[in-house]
């Protein structure tokens, strides 16, 4: 006998969260397909080779091995994928010649990392992606786009205020440039930079003179990165200093993305001109979204993405640039959850069981059943041989919002119960409007947010 | 510079293809929902003492290594799942408190198995189940219930006609007790028997005889799994020879199967019994189910499952009978395409692709866009700048059924022009009328399934 146990960092869900998780992926999913995004799914396994080409840490990746495996069996050269990013970039440089560019994809998929696991840290967890790939060459117009599925996406979670942070890196680059921060420097600089909100302005300064920076610069850099006007002061603030071709380009671009994320109703308090952030240090080169919650902000960013110049560089020649965004689903779904920003429902998708009260009469249980499955209205129901009341104690353990209960003086009158578990009211209703009624009442429910 | 392969055993869709198979992964999770079955998702990876605690075969088994791990690393112990009965198993008894049964769960995830891949086998691949696991007990209407979620799955699925095999493993136990062959033989009998549709009857015999079955007992055996007759012929058959209890018991229950499938409206045409399916050896105790192609029965069982007497006995005490069925969809999805059943179609799900002839209106591409996502009309809008052709090759490449196509002239007179990319047809619309129209169009070109 072997005592299961869960593994550290390998989450499970309960039906009732599993619901929660699923109707989350579905908005994402939709949202990515009314943008004309087209679903892959890569296989979870990755040459090794393929995985560490870009500098993929070693540490991160999980081997696969067949348990009796002969010596040199390929399998030890595979591995899980540990984002979303590598298997695109391989599937598009394998597959170039079948796609049609630019390569609009979507791909919600696990991945996994052999990290050791710690607060809001999974091995396996859900990444939720969206890219865009041009062939050669990519229009400003998509970094426009982006936010607006951004803002659709979490509107339709329903999980109060959010920001979505933009800002173009060229801007970022063309001022260290402008006060003379050298490229060798650049890269421990931004790292510092991008921790400004987590560790304030005195660590970060402290941080840069360590560095080498001289007080004067970091003092300059820090003013810039947490300049705080509206996004329209700030793009003329920016278009009035124009540093240098970098900077000018940069700023050229933002409002370009600007100006059309307005054409497609992003309202001005869902985003917000960031010149500070960074994402990382040199793999996106232009615009740069993340996403926070307003009210939340311990979360992080719940969405992150950009712009980089070439998406497969060690898996072909051809110049491929992009643009997309990752959403962490695992991450975010029990934060989420121990926030109450969602709620967990019922553990089950059917808003309807159909008790059993007489055994005998379990054809006419199946026919209210099967009525109500072809209205699409998911239907259980209860065959064990159990009193009513144990019957209803499972109804509300699991969350159904409506039991029909009947049973054989019930079915020769031609009339039946309907219980409301969720307000508790019974009626009493003819054989032949079980149905509408049903239909009826769910409604109701669902415009009291009882039932989703 | 890495040359990027397809690893072999794991199979990888083009859009165009994931596109189909995703549509049929929500036709079977939105059957199973339909009969309240809830979803739950085990993680990918089982300690691999849970793994092979019921005899799972150490060499389909993948383990997993962190690339860097240490000396006795926990991650050692634990390996790809490789189907999702054990997962299953494993989860009801670690959340057994937490659980409401009778227990219906659907899971749809990948497994991976670390076989050599032939044809139609693969290392990664979907399965789709549902099992509904009883504390204690399980009424047999839960076994009437299947069949009906089956046909309805691969009714919706269109892919021909199929016929559900239904069997009660009593029956067959009870005859093989009858005709004298002992426990002992048992194994090895219905290994042969259970392939007499791929062998033929003097190969079965012939295999039987070498076993050390008696000619008089094998013929005896293969003619009475071969019965041939209708489902009515046939459970008057069985009630008629009465050869032992559990013989009795089998043929008894499998009358209430067929009795209450047939109210749930399974047509006598998608069904048969036939008393020879056992799947496998001694897992199943009652009800057994699989289902055949009538036109592809080279493709085999696309659905099995049937009834078993305790799911968890190597990880709680409590018996948990269940009944479930599993659908292999990887293995069924190529061949489904290959055999002419399933047709692939557009490599994206979006209908209307906007053109833009003229990079000047960006913006009024982009608000007929939002218009027609707000109506939940799937919506490219084509981004570069290209000429109308090539703008119409990519959107005739990508199988889009309608496009947009306007410039300054057309917004200055308000009206733009809608081309039907499946009839060729061109008609001008005015602009407010735009939505309508595209939403007329595409109903039109569903009717006539030249869209889905």
């Amino acid at each position: 006998m072997i005592t299961p146990q869960p593994i550290s960092g390998f989450p499970e869900w309960l039906p009732e969260e599993k619901i929660v998780e699923q109707r989350l992926l579905e908005i994402i999913r939709t949202n990515f397909e009314r943008y004309g995004f087209s679903p892959i799914e890569t296989s979870a396994v990755e040459r090794r080779e393929v995985l560490i080409a870009k500098g993929g840490n070693d540490k991160e990746i999980y081997g696969l091995t067949r348990m009796a495996a002969e010596e040199g069996d390929e399998s030890k050269e595979i591995a899980l994928h540990f984002d979303l990013t590598v298997p695109l970039a391989r599937f598009v440089a394998q597959n170039y010649g079948k796609l049609s560019f630019p390569f609009r994809r979507s791909q919600i998929q696990k991945v996994w990392r052999g990290e050791r696991p710690q607060s809001g840290r999974y091995r396996e967890f859900y990444q939720c992606d969206i890219d865009v790939i041009g062939d050669g060459e990519l229009s400003l117009f998509t970094d426009a786009e982006i936010p607006s599925i951004i803002y659709g996406i979490f509107l339709a979670m329903n999980i109060g205020p959010f920001v979505i942070r933009i800002n173009n890196r060229k801007i970022l680059q063309g001022y260290l440039e402008s006060i003379g921060i050298s490229n060798d420097e650049r890269v421990h600089v931004l790292r510092i930079i991008d921790k400004l909100e987590r560790f304030g302005v005195k660590r970060v300064m402290n941080e840069l003179t360590i560095k080498g920076i001289t007080e004067e610069k970091a003092k300059k850099l820090v003013e810039f990165v947490s300049l705080d006007y509206t996004n329209s002061e700030i793009l003329d603030m920016l278009a009035e200093m124009p540093l240098n071709e970098t900077f000018e380009t940069g700023t050229r671009e933002l409002k370009t993305v600007i100006q059309y994320m307005n054409v497609l109703n992003v309202p001005e308090e869902y985003y917000r001109i960031c010149v500070g952030i960074a994402r990382g240090l040199d793999y996106y080169t232009g615009t740069i979204y993340e996403t926070v919650l307003v009210n939340h902000p311990g979360i992080g960013s719940i969405c992150s993405g950009g712009r980089y110049d070439d998406l497969a560089s060690y898996f072909c020649e051809r110049k491929l640039p992009g643009v997309g965004i990752s959403i962490g689903l695992t991450r975010l779904f029990p934060r989420l959850v121990q926030a109450g920003i969602l709620q967990i429902g019922p553990a089950t998708t059917a808003p309807v069981l159909v008790t059993s009260l007489d055994q005998t009469c379990m054809e006419e249980y199946l026919r209210i059943a099967t009525e109500l499955r072809k209205q699409m209205i998911n239907t259980e129901v209860y065959f064990e041989s159990k009193k009513l009341g144990a019957q209803l104690k499972y109804a509300n353990r699991k969350g159904f919002a409506l039991a029909i209960i009947a049973g054989s003086n019930e079915f020769d009158n031609q009339t039946l119960k309907i219980k409301n578990l969720k307000t508790g009211e019974e009626i009493i209703v003819s054989r032949n409007s079980v149905t509408e009624e049903v239909i009826k009442q769910i409604s109701t429910l669902q415009k009291h947010n009882l039932w989703t």
